[in-house]
C-alpha cells in the first residue's frame, strides 16, 4: 500500500514507480513527498503521519521515514517541533515552472542560406580536431585544468605569436596575447578598458556587423560613425571626432570588402598617437585572400596603438568562441583585469586542442583548404552573376567569405529584393542591415545584397546560385 | 648576395635563412625588407633601390621585387610615387614591442597547497573526456559548430535538467537553463540583470569568495554583508537591507561549512516575494556531501524567485569554466541578452562532450568516485587533527572540499599562524581574507585556517597533512 488518509482524503505516493526508477527506498520516499508538496497535494500546515504509523502504511522500515523527515525538514519542506510531529512548511505555494516559451512562428521555410557572417560549418575538421585534443589532453599537466591567468594558456599563446607573425606580420610576443571568447568579447573587453580611460565615445565604420554595435552601446561608449568611400573608412574623419579608439576592418572592410589603402591606415595610426587613442584592428577573415599575398596586419605599424583582434570564427567554427587580442602595453593590464571580472579566463581544453593544431601545422594546412574551397566557391558565383545577372555590379571579392551585389539603378529597391529573396527560401543580407544607425538616415546610399557564399554546405551551392541568379537575372 | 648598399651603408637581408624557414622567395622578401623597416634600420624616406637594382644585387627576377615592393606599399611599409620611386613611408618608427613583463619575484616556494577552492586536479577524468568528446563531435550535427542561441547548446540544457532535478532537486526545464563561464560570469549576468531591474544593492554572505566581490562591484551593486552565526547567513537582516537580491551558499556556506537551515532558507525566499527581489543559490560544491544525504536545493521552493548557479569546476575542472543557471523566468530573458552582448554563447564543444558524459552514466560515476575520494581525505585529516592538533576545533566538514580550523584563543592569531605556514612552505587559506570589506572591520572575529584538503594530488597529501600538524600541534 503506499497512501495515507489525510484531512483531504487519501494521499497515493507511488514508491515503485521511483523503485523502478532507480532510486533506493529512502529517496524513493523523499522524492515522493517533496512532489506531492511541491504539487499541492500536500498543504501547508498538513500534519504528517507519525513515522511509525506511515512506515506502517507503506510497509516501509519506521527508520527509513524518520530519515525521509529529517532530509525534507533540513531541506525545507517540512518542519518538526518537539511534541508536535512533522508537518508541511507554512509558505505559499510556489508557482508551477513556467512552461517553455513558445518557439517563434516560422517564416517561410529558408531553402538556401546566403547570409554573410558563417563559414561552411560542413569543413570544421572533426577528426582533426579530436586527434589534436587527445595528443593536447594527454600531454597537458594536472594544472592546466585549474584556474589560470587571464591571458589564457601559454602553449596557446605562443602558438598564436608565432603564427601571426608568420601569417598576419603581427608584432607581439605571448605575454601581450589574450585568449577571449570570440570577438564578441573581446571588444566588450577593449571598450571597458577604454571607458575606464575616460572614453565616452568610439569611432566605427559606417557599415559594420549589427550585433557588434550592441557590444559597444552596453559599454556606455557613443559610436561615432566614420563614412565610407571606395578606399574604405575616411580615417580623416577621426579628427574631431572626440573618439577614444576606432573599430576598423583593414583587411577586407565588413560588409564592403574594401582594403583600407596605406594611406588611411597611417592616417588613423597617427591620429591614434596624437590623441592618445588606439586603433582595434578586427581581422575577422584575414586568412582568406585570394587574389593575393594577404594585406599584412595594421597592428604592424604600432603595436603600442594598434589592437589586432582575431579569431577562429571562420577559420575553424564560430561555435568554438575562441578568438584572441594582441594587446599593447599600456591596455594589457586593463583587459586583463575586466576578463578575470567577465569570467576568469576563457576554457583550457579548447584552448590546448588550438594549440596543438597550429603547432602541429594542421591549422596551416586546414586553411590552405578552406581558402581553395572558398575561392572556388567566389569563382563559381562570380561567373555565375556574370553570365545570368549582368545588371549587378559584385565587389569586394578578393577576399573572405562573401560578396557585395550593388543594384543597378532604376531596378527594385534592395528591401524589395530582400523580401522576393525571402519569399522564395532565399536567405540573403542586405546593406540597409549593415549601416550603423549612428551614421544617420541612409537616404540615397547604394543598394546591394551581402551575400555570404562560404555559409551552404557544398551540396545546396549550385540550387543557392540558381535561386540568386534567378533573383536577380531580371534586373 | 643578400645586402644592398643604402645612404648609411649594406643593408644586409637574410632571404636564405628565411627561405630555409619555408618562406617562399617573394615572401622572404617582403619579410626581410618588414623587419627591416621594423626594426629601424630602414628608416622612413629612405629610398630604395629600384626593382632592377635589388634584384641584380640578390640575384632574383626582378618582378618578385616589383611584387614585393607593391605588396609593402599596400601594408603601408613604402611609399610609391610615379617617378619618385619607392620610399620607407614617413612615419615615426613604432616603438619597439614591449619586453614580456618581468614575472614577480617568487616567494617561498610552495611545497604543499592546501588553499580551499580547487579539486583534485588530477582526478579530471582525462580519458573519459575524450571518449565522450569522440562520441559528441561525431554526432553532433554541422549546425552545431555554428552561432548558437544564448542559452547554450539543447543537447546540454536537456542533461542538466535532468541531472539536476535528480540529484539537488532543481525544477526547471532546458528553456530555463543558461550554460555559461562558471559561476563567474553567472554571477556577473545576474548582477547585470538585476541592475536593470533597479537594483542598487545585492545582499551577500559576510564572509565568501574574495573574487566574487569584485564582480559585484564591477556591476554597479554595492554589497549588503549579513552577518554569520553557527545556522548561516542571517537571513532576517534581509529585511530593510535594501538590496534587491542575496547571494547565499545555502547548502554548505562558503567557508564556514553550515547549511542553511530551513527557516532561514524560507525567510529569504518569503523576503524575495515580499520585495521583488531574488535568492542566487551558488551550488559551488552541492554534490560533495559525506554524512548524510544531499540537502536538496534551495531552488526547489521557488523557481520564480531563486536562481541555482552550479559548476563544473569542483566537480570536474575549473579550467573548463562551465557553469549553469536555472533562472527565474522574469531573469531568463534579460540574462540571454546580457549573455548575447558578453559572448554570444559558450563555446559548443565542452558543452556536447559533457552532456553526452551526463547522459551517458561517466559524469555519476565519476562524482561517486571523487565523492570517496574526498571523503577518505576528510577523514583522515580529521583523524590526524584529532590526534596531533586537538587544540584546533575543525568545523564544517560535512560536505565540500574545505574545513575550517578554529583557532583555540590566546594562541597565535590567525596571521600568525598563516605567516608561519607560509615560510614552512605550506599553502593555506584563513578567514580573514574571506571576510567581506562590506561587513566592517573583523575585530573580535573567530580566528581560523580555511584548509582545501581537495587540493593537493594523493602523492602529496600525506605531507601536506604532516605539515599541517606540525604548525598546529603545538597550540
Amino acid at each position: 500500500m503506499e497512501s495515507w488518509s489525510t484531512f483531504g482524503g487519501d494521499l497515493h505516493l507511488d514508491l515503485t514507480g521511483r523503485r523502478a526508477g532507480g532510486l533506493g527506498l529512502r529517496a524513493a520516499l523523499e522524492d515522493a513527498l517533496r512532489t506531492a508538496v511541491q504539487d499541492g497535494r500536500l498543504t501547508p500546515g498538513t500534519r504528517l503521519p507519525s513515522s511509525r504509523a506511515l512506515g506502517g502504511d507503506l510497509g516501509i522500515a519506521r527508520n527509513t521515514v524518520v530519515e525521509a523527515y529529517v532530509q525534507l525538514t533540513a531541506e525545507g519542506w517540512l518542519t518538526s517541533r518537539q511534541g508536535a510531529g512533522t508537518t508541511v512548511a507554512d509558505r505559499p505555494a510556489p508557482p508551477a515552472p513556467a512552461a517553455a516559451p513558445t518557439a517563434p512562428a516560422p517564416g517561410p521555410a529558408v531553402r538556401y542560406d546566403l547570409r554573410p557572417g558563417r563559414p561552411d560549418l560542413s569543413l570544421f575538421p572533426r577528426a582533426a580536431w579530436l586527434a589534436a585534443a587527445r595528443r593536447a589532453l594527454t600531454a597537458a599537466p594536472n594544472e592546466a585544468f585549474g584556474y589560470g591567468g587571464p591571458l589564457g594558456r601559454i602553449e596557446l599563446r605562443r602558438a598564436l605569436a608565432g603564427h601571426l607573425a608568420r601569417v598576419r606580420g603581427v608584432r607581439t610576443d605571448p605575454e601581450r596575447i589574450l585568449v577571449c571568447s570570440g570577438h564578441t568579447q573581446g571588444l566588450g573587453l577593449l571598450c571597458g578598458a577604454l571607458r575606464e580611460r575616460g572614453a565616452t565615445a568610439l569611432a566605427v565604420e559606417a557599415y559594420g556587423l549589427a550585433p557588434l554595435r550592441g557590444v559597444v552601446a552596453a559599454s556606455g561608449l557613443r559610436r561615432v560613425a566614420l563614412a565610407l568611400d571606395e578606399g574604405g573608412a575616411r580615417t580623416r574623419l577621426l579628427d574631431g571626432s572626440g573618439a577614444g579608439g576606432v573599430l576598423l576592418t583593414p583587411a577586407h572592410q565588413f560588409p564592403t570588402g574594401v582594403p583600407l589603402p596605406a594611406s588611411r591606415r597611417s592616417a588613423a595610426v597617427e591620429w591614434a598617437r596624437r590623441t592618445d587613442g588606439f586603433v582595434i584592428e578586427d581581422d575577422y577573415d584575414g586568412e582568406f585572400r585570394y587574389d593575393r599575398q594577404p594585406v599584412g596586419a595594421m597592428q604592424a605599424l604600432d603595436p603600442e596603438r594598434v589592437v589586432y583582434s582575431g579569431t577562429a570564427s571562420k577559420s575553424l567554427a564560430p561555435g568554438l568562441r575562441l578568438g584572441w587580442l594582441a594587446l599593447p602595453r599600456e591596455l594589457a593590464a586593463p583587459v586583463a583585469r575586466l576578463k578575470v571580472l567577465a569570467d576568469t579566463h576563457s576554457g583550457v581544453l579548447d584552448q590546448l586542442t588550438l594549440a596543438e593544431l597550429i603547432t602541429s601545422g594542421t591549422y596551416d594546412r586546414h586553411v590552405r583548404r578552406c581558402r581553395l574551397h572558398y575561392r572556388r566557391r567566389r569563382d563559381r558565383l562570380v561567373a555565375a552573376l556574370a553570365e545570368r545577372a549582368p545588371g549587378v555590379r559584385v565587389t569586394g571579392v578578393a577576399a573572405g567569405l562573401h560578396a557585395v551585389l550593388l543594384l543597378p539603378p532604376g531596378g527594385p529597391a534592395e528591401a524589395e529584393l530582400m523580401a522576393r529573396a525571402g519569399a522564395a527560401g532565399l536567405a540573403v543580407g542586405g546593406l540597409a542591415e549593415c549601416r550603423d544607425e549612428a551614421a544617420g538616415p541612409g537616404d540615397g546610399s547604394p543598394q546591394g545584397l551581402v551575400i555570404g557564399y562560404g555559409t551552404p554546405p557544398e551540396h545546396a551551392f549550385e540550387g543557392a546560385l540558381d535561386a540568386l541568379c534567378g533573383l536577380l537575372g531580371r534586373l
